[in-house]
């Protein structure tokens, strides 16, 4: 059942890429949300996008910020935009929950906003679902960074719901990653050693204000001083609520990426950027592949090894031949 | 490090893959051993195998035993072929352990048997981890089934623990799935609904001296009835330790393997072997990827991305391209 406001709402107007692309660059929230929508849609019209936005790429500094529920994540997120915008900085958020059962913004609106910061015009903060990647984040992250980075912000918070595998793979979309934790994780720590304790450059314990921080600390500290790197990451206390130690966030995020301009940074943006294409190229081979296999070939295929006269090694070949 | 034995362990005397296939239609359980660990270890002549097993398969009856941990598989797995055996079965039993620690047959012997079968040289049985395929069944499955077809089982049992997404997946790969549970589930029947009641051709509710066997049968038959299906799947109640109720069990496989003769088993086969050469065909064109990126291609397509030079689309399209 569509609501009649839903089913009568008049398409919106056609804009050309170009003119949408050149608003956004010039600030104009409705332009990046159409955009973003865009990614989200998998419009016919994505690769015209990227390549309008290329050129203006790679200004934003893109940090990852990852925990498991209930440690405040939105309400550091929401810390943060503070404390970045009083350097004046323009803000992009990304907030990506693999769990959310909404498709992003449709059902949201074309921009949802952190109360805080709804009405600062420098801040765009978007939230995304990260359907159509099992557990994880979306193919169209990365494309929607692209559009936040294009339209000028100097920083973007890539916000994560800490489950399964999403942790992993925000290390290797964001230039910084930032692991938020709480006190009283109790024995929790020991199970997240494994994984989000490696992914960290920079550790927050949030609630600070509570028993246990400095145990939580002390923790944190025995896992990442037995790392080899160069970076020995940070711990931070902070009491978000208040933003308190927000500052101090925010100072080693610059900390960081100045260790990341001395060659890292590259690194990493190639190493993103090489799996990114790889992803795509890899995704445009699967669906040649249902093209192929709508039609009768894939079952002619299946029916030759059924009945014994070939073996799925050599129908693959054939398949494959055919792309 | 390599314990001494295994290091000095002469290799195994290299045997041609038509004699090897010879001696395993005649019943050699070394030789059908020695197929499996070639599918096992991705062996070059993995394709060579395939290819000479082809026209001996097809024959053998695949049924899917799946269910939480507890609910009495293993004994259940066992009681039926004590059942199948009587009845002069050929029975093969591949047990699949997406948690298994062990990389199958090189660790746990060639040939692991169920204790109570260990002397029946019409029974195989093979435990195998399913590495490489995320949470759930390898590829190397239906490979592995295809040998033990070859070898003349008239039954094969493929037992999964029943986690994520792999009982979704027997239900992909076998003829018939056979769903286990247990009285007492309580609201786990609820969460289950969705998942592992879908795919059941036949269910069975083991350890059904305890108290709530019948409640769990009304519920599962609730379920059930909501089906729209020609097939109105069965509940047995088993006592797998004593054995009772479990020639039921197999009456209820065959009268599923006399409705399957109907069309739905060539359906249902055609479209299994479809799905398995479509991986086959996208794990060869991942692995042909890999051969390109191991160049500097990707590398120089990422630094034009980087730049601003070029966008990932354009990108991956210039990757296929030289495939």
């Amino acid at each position: 059942m569509v609501p009649e406001e839903v089913a009568q709402r008049p398409s919106r107007r056609a804009v050309a890429v170009p003119e949408l692309v050149e608003r956004a660059r010039s600030g104009d929230a409705r332009s990046v949300a159409r955009l973003i929508s865009l990614v989200e849609d998998a419009s016919p019209l994505l690769r015209e996008v990227m390549a309008a936005l290329a050129p203006h790429s790679g200004n934003a500094r893109i940090v990852g910020i990852t925990g498991s529920p209930g440690v405040g994540k939105s309400t550091s997120t929401s810390a943060l935009i503070k404390e970045l915008r009083s350097t004046g900085k323009r803000v992009g958020v990304l907030a990506v929950d693999p769990s959310s059962p909404f498709s992003g913004g449709a059902l949201l609106g074309d921009r949802v906003r952190m109360s805080d910061h709804a009405l600062d015009p420098e801040v765009y903060i978007r939230s995304m679902a990260s359907r159509g990647h099992l557990g994880g984040l979306s193919w169209t992250t990365p494309q929607a960074l692209r559009v936040l980075d294009a339209a000028g912000c100097d920083v973007i918070l890539v916000e994560t719901v800490g489950v399964g595998q999403s942790e992993v793979e925000i290390a290797g979309l964001a230039d910084t990653t930032l692991v938020l934790l709480a006190p009283g994780m109790g024995d929790g720590i020991q199970a997240l050693k494994a994984g989000i304790l490696e992914i960290g450059d920079l550790f927050v314990v949030n609630k600070a204000d509570r028993d246990g921080a400095n145990t939580t600390r002390r923790e944190i500290r025995s896992v990442v001083s037995a790392r080899e790197s160069d970076w020995k990451a940070p711990i931070v206390l902070t009491v978000a609520t208040t933003g308190e130690g927000v500052d101090e966030v925010v100072t080693e995020m610059e900390r960081h990426r100045e260790y990341l301009a001395g060659g890292e940074l590259e690194r990493r943006r190639l190493a993103r950027v090489g799996r990114e294409i790889e992803a795509l190229a890899l995704g445009s081979l699967r669906s040649r592949m249902a093209d192929v296999t709508g039609d009768a070939r894939l079952g002619s295929l299946a029916a030759d090894v059924l009945a014994g006269r070939s073996d799925p090694f050599a129908a693959a070949d054939t398949l494959v031949e055919h792309l």
